[in-house]
């Protein structure tokens, strides 16, 4: 399996799910259309679309059927709309005050601060409108509900929400090594982990699949974090696509800040093994996801 | 039936429910015990909880049964959590900067922008987390998934945030009666619809008594409007909590700015009674909900 094409190919598939799923900005009459256009134009601001694909490789994990990705697809586009929701809000002047997200401007600079805070309340509301929308899935309405509610638990005050509200708070101070895990367990983990067990539990996984499939998303989800961390620390801003080293100039603690760029690769190296081993009770199915735990990797080369 | 001891006591009823059903600043070993007293202070800085009392009342409407309370109260205090959210997020300097609600200091005067963007992104959420809460509800799944599909649509761009940005636009400009009224429909009138609808989903209610809480719930929102920007026009601050008189030194159009005060009176009173008329294939358990609509009315004197 050439990981890039599948990446690539997922991507794509996202992508024309999220076209199909948004609103048009023509809807009642074009009432909505300033609003509707800003959701948009950060949904598809490029991104790797890497929870949705998480949560479609889950379910390929568990096992195919046939109408098995018409199920997923809504899942994982709310999944996305809940990731750009929170980068917008993250952007914004009150919290990280971010100009450029993915080398172009983020959505404040371009609709403006309360354009912005509405367009990340839509594309949160609209995750939960497309979860439930029965119109969407033949999913049974059971796991429907508790794929909810494991998304807004992840997404939410003790996940999270929580967990930008600890960053912020931490900057500038001194705190020790299990501040910091919280924050990132909270702040990206929790939702890349409840991406995966979603795409578990739509696929019909049982316990110790679903067992293992959030212990190889708490892993991903550490890699992917620590990756970031050493990105900001030694890319340039064009590499990124953001403001390099902004971690270290805004005083975020990160793991490099703590263990140095040599030892916080090893840690990265050592999650997504971790994350691998996690996956030892499925079968050949569960490639795509032990090579994305591979790639998450190689971007920290 | 004494209209003030009924709201009274519904609204302990939903005070208790929320108290239960809200996380304590203690969960997580009081990792997250900031975020989740903003959240705690909006919510429990009074209100009148009319949208949650709506819901119940719509219930009773329907029918009761001796397990409807406990089914209704996580969906009503969804519903407040979702009106609490959009005050805080109203309120932020980049919306309508106010500094006062309901006599009380603003979250982001107490909490700053960003504990205050986050305290309404947590509340948001938080409703998604109750309504699909498992252990929380004995309603089917079915109707579960139905009634959080009707709160997302009401809630979401195509609803009161899209109604938001529609009244952030039209500040200080010209525009015709329809646009008011499209701001009111959606800002206020869609989740109020919600509530009501979403009360009577709850209970079993056919499709002629959903058409009819329809009907009720859009002229009792508009009432509810119009009467807001009656008392925004007539009251002092200390009367309304808030600035008065705000909404003209904004430039906000009102109804008594398009017809004057009388004329308005006349119009609140009509909508009042289109909604008591909506009732009427209603026996006497639709009584709070009548006694409600009048209510309203009474506010503007």
């Amino acid at each position: 399996m050439e990981i890039k094409t599948y990446l690539n190919e997922q991507r794509l598939v996202v992508e024309g799910a999220l076209e199909k799923y948004m609103p048009a900005a023509e809807v009642e009459n074009g009432l909505f259309s300033v609003h509707i256009e800003a959701m948009r134009y950060s949904l598809f601001a490029g991104g790797k679309r890497i929870r949705p694909i998480l949560c479609l490789a889950a379910g390929e994990a568990v096992g195919a059927r046939p109408s098995l990705e018409t199920d997923l697809l809504p899942i994982a586009c709310a999944l996305e709309c809940i990731h750009t929701y929170s980068l917008i809000h993250d952007d914004l002047p009150a919290m990280d005050n971010d100009d450029l997200r993915r080398g172009k401007p983020t959505s404040h600079k371009l609709y403006g601060e309360a354009g912005a805070i509405l367009a990340g309340d839509g594309l949160l509301t609209w995750a939960f409108d497309l979860l439930s929308n029965s119109e969407k899935s033949k999913l049974l309405p059971e796991k429907r509900l508790a794929i909810i509610h494991l998304i807004a638990r992840a997404a939410g005050s003790l996940g999270m929400v929580g967990g930008q509200l600890l960053d912020i708070c931490h900057e500038n101070k001194e705190f020790p090594f299990e501040t910091l895990r919280a924050i990132h367990r909270n702040k990206t983990g929790a939702l890349i982990t409840a991406s995966i067990l979603a795409g578990g539990i739509a696929a019909g996984a049982d316990q110790a699949q679903r067992e293992a499939l959030r212990r190889y998303g708490e892993q991903v989800g550490l890699a992917f974090q620590i990756v970031d961390d050493l990105l900001n620390a030694t890319s340039t801003t064009a590499q990124l696509g953001k403001a390099a080293g902004s971690d270290a100039c805004r005083g975020k603690a990160t793991y490099p800040g703590f263990f140095g760029i040599e030892a916080t690769r090893q840690k990265a190296g050592a999650a997504v093994a971790e994350a691998e081993s996690a996956l030892n009770i499925f079968d050949a199915k569960a490639d795509p996801l032990r090579a994305i735990a591979r790639y998450i990797l190689t971007r920290s080369h």
